[in-house]
């Protein structure tokens, strides 16, 4: 069985995303639906944790169904996300040949995805993208078609706006990935509920062992919606310039903790799922009901997510690194704040006591 | 007096460019009339030759009418189109403190018009870009939102289709331009007319001294066209999906020369001045009457214009350096040819022997 999303743009950039069990043995017959042309080489992106479950398959698979493949390996991690793998990718490119018929594959997690992105974007001025993403996390970075590299004082500063033709979401290839990333993945699926969908959020809060185990229905269901909340906020706001900020519901926080962290002890799910709990603290320092509070700590823990700041994280370095964050807009602080479960207001001029309160609270939390 | 024209893509993108002697002194007014917002910084990216010139009287101005003002200066020349130099300039913007409001400027010619087009381009995704030309040449690359970077293994490889805001053409800065630089510029001119209007490629055969002295009206009126046949080829096919390419005449053998002579002898108006008679030879050998020949040839030689291969030139290697050209689809020669005098037509299919006798005629004309 396979689901089907498709992500609206506008006629000409307009993809669909297939979400399924072992998928990616269609990957012949979507490439055909979709017109990938045979005439010029593809290039796999992909990294060295990947590459040996499931690059030689990908490779024999279209090999057979008649296209030229080529690949490139590169380090699995954040650091592959620069100006100089990315040079690598382009020489790969050069050096196979590819040309503007050629398509380039992200073949891995979001790391894999927002390099061969900016590479395609790029690439003699842009050349087809396809994704196949092998994380859950990567659920978010496939759908929006922002791509980036980061430079090394600020992550995804160079990047572009590249819409991959498709999106092939091969939910068995998750079963090699390790727990704790397939945590951290989860924690943006429970955002997208929690942003948008009361119920869907109802539904994760029943299902999150089914999900933490890799259960098959309720992990398609659970990344369809997420691309699906995702997808609806995208394709009303493709070019950034208000709604999508929803999005960021609990990365302002998420993202300074992460910085703090240098990047080491928390992974980006993680640090984002204690962003939610700090932001549902400032909703209800704001005034909104309690629950919020409760029921998004209660939820992220199902997920075995956590909730609480490391007590040695320094408060002033975490506001310090907030103050950095693009998201504040000159001097003002704005947050993404829960109105109620499944819904989120953009708030300007949040005190930064209030935020600092909150971050103590958040070192205290259980 | 101040010459405007539109290039239209479609209401958010369409962009005005601005033509006339000391216009820069209007500069404030001009970033005002496009809503340029005064409270990000703006960062001019411009080169070690064109600084000393203009540098400190843009930034004054810009300066005096309240704005922050930021700048960057690269080595004059081809090999700053580099990732190296790219990575150098989006430091700058981030050290700078540029968001997603700023304007990244390029006061320069072709090679800082690129360079920081792509920057701006790609720093978080895309932000505001403004031209200042300041070559003959640059009236081509103001047009169309090319922007791009070169590879080692390839030029222009690396870039984006990214509008200016708008082009602010100051042609009192062409007088401290060489004079080899302002006749390789007026060639790009020539070809404008060449592949689109015959009277203006009349008015130029007339018009060749006062535009080699910069005499500023007949200037101004040929940069003014050639900008304007540019634009309309460019807003019918912004992508180049295929119009596009008549704006090639004369750069498949070019581009070719170019590289064998190791981007050095000659500079790129001068390659594709050749090249032109070399279209014309071709057009000739296809059936087509011998005017078109021997006029292009004596219109390139009254801008002094070379019009023959340097004889120490490899034949072969001129093959080779062809092969390699993106023109080439899968093996086919394609070839832009005039068809008349101010018309041009893409052709596939040319047998490779008439392009090697073109290249050993070229190789001997006087
Ligand atoms: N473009 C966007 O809109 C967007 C949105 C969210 C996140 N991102 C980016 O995504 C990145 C994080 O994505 P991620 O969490 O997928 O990271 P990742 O790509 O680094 O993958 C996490 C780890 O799991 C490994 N891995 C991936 N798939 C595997 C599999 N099936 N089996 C075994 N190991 C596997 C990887 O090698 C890596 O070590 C960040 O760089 C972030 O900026 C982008
Ligand atoms: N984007 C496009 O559509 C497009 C089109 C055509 C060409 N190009 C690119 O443009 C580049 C060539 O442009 P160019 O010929 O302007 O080269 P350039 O920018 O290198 O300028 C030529 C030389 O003149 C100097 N100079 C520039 N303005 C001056 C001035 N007013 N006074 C004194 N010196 C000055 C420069 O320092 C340089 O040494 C190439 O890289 C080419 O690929 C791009
Ligand atoms: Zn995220
Ligand atoms: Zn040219």
């Amino acid at each position: 069985m396979m689901r089907e999303l498709s992500v609206d743009l506008g006629e000409a950039r307009s993809y669909p995303i297939y979400i399924g069990e072992n998928i990616l043995e269609d990957i012949v017959e979507l490439f055909k639906r979709r017109g990938i042309p045979k005439g010029s080489p593809l290039l796999i992106v992909t990294d060295n944790l990947v590459a040996p479950h499931y690059l030689d398959r990908l490779t024999g698979l279209l090999e057979t169904g008649g296209y030229k493949v080529l690949h490139t390996v590169v380090p699995a991690g954040e650091q592959s996300k620069s100006l100089e793998v990315f040079e690598q990718v382009i020489t790969a490119a050069l050096q196979g040949g590819l040309d503007r018929n050629s398509t380039i594959i992200a073949l891995g997690g979001g790391v894999v995805g927002d390099l061969a992105g900016f590479s395609a974007a790029s690439y003699m001025r842009g050349v087809r993208f396809v994704q196949i993403p092998t994380t859950v996390l990567a659920h978010d970075s496939s759908v929006g078609g922002k791509v980036a590299v980061n430079h090394r004082l600020a992550k995804n500063i160079i990047g572009a706006f590249h819409q991959p033709q498709m999106v092939v979401y091969d939910t068995a290839t998750l079963k090699s990935l390790p727990e704790r990333e397939v945590r951290a993945g989860l924690s943006e699926v429970v955002k997208h509920g929690l942003i948008w969908d009361r119920e869907f959020v109802a539904w994760c809060g029943e299902h999150s062992e089914e999900l933490l185990n890799l259960q098959q229905a309720a992990l398609q269901h659970a990344l369809y919606e997420g691309c699906r909340i995702k997808s609806l906020v995208v394709s009303q706001d493709e070019r950034e310039s208000g709604l999508r900020a929803v999005l960021n519901l609990g990365h302002t926080i998420g993202h300074a903790l992460e910085a703090v962290a240098k990047y080491q002890e928390l992974l980006h799910g993680e640090a984002i799922s204690i962003g939610m709990v700090g932001a549902a603290i400032l909703s209800v320092r704001m005034g909104n009901p309690e629950y919020i509070y409760t029921e998004t700590k209660k939820l992220l823990q199902k997920f075995r997510l956590p909730v609480s700041i490391p007590e040695h994280m320094d408060t002033e370095a975490i506001m310090r690194a907030m103050m950095h964050d693009k998201k504040f807009k000159e001097g003002t602080m704005v947050f993404v704040i829960p109105a109620d479960i499944g819904k989120v207001e953009i708030r300007g001029n949040i005190p930064a006591d209030w935020v600092r309160e909150t971050i103590e609270q958040l070192k205290k939390e259980a």
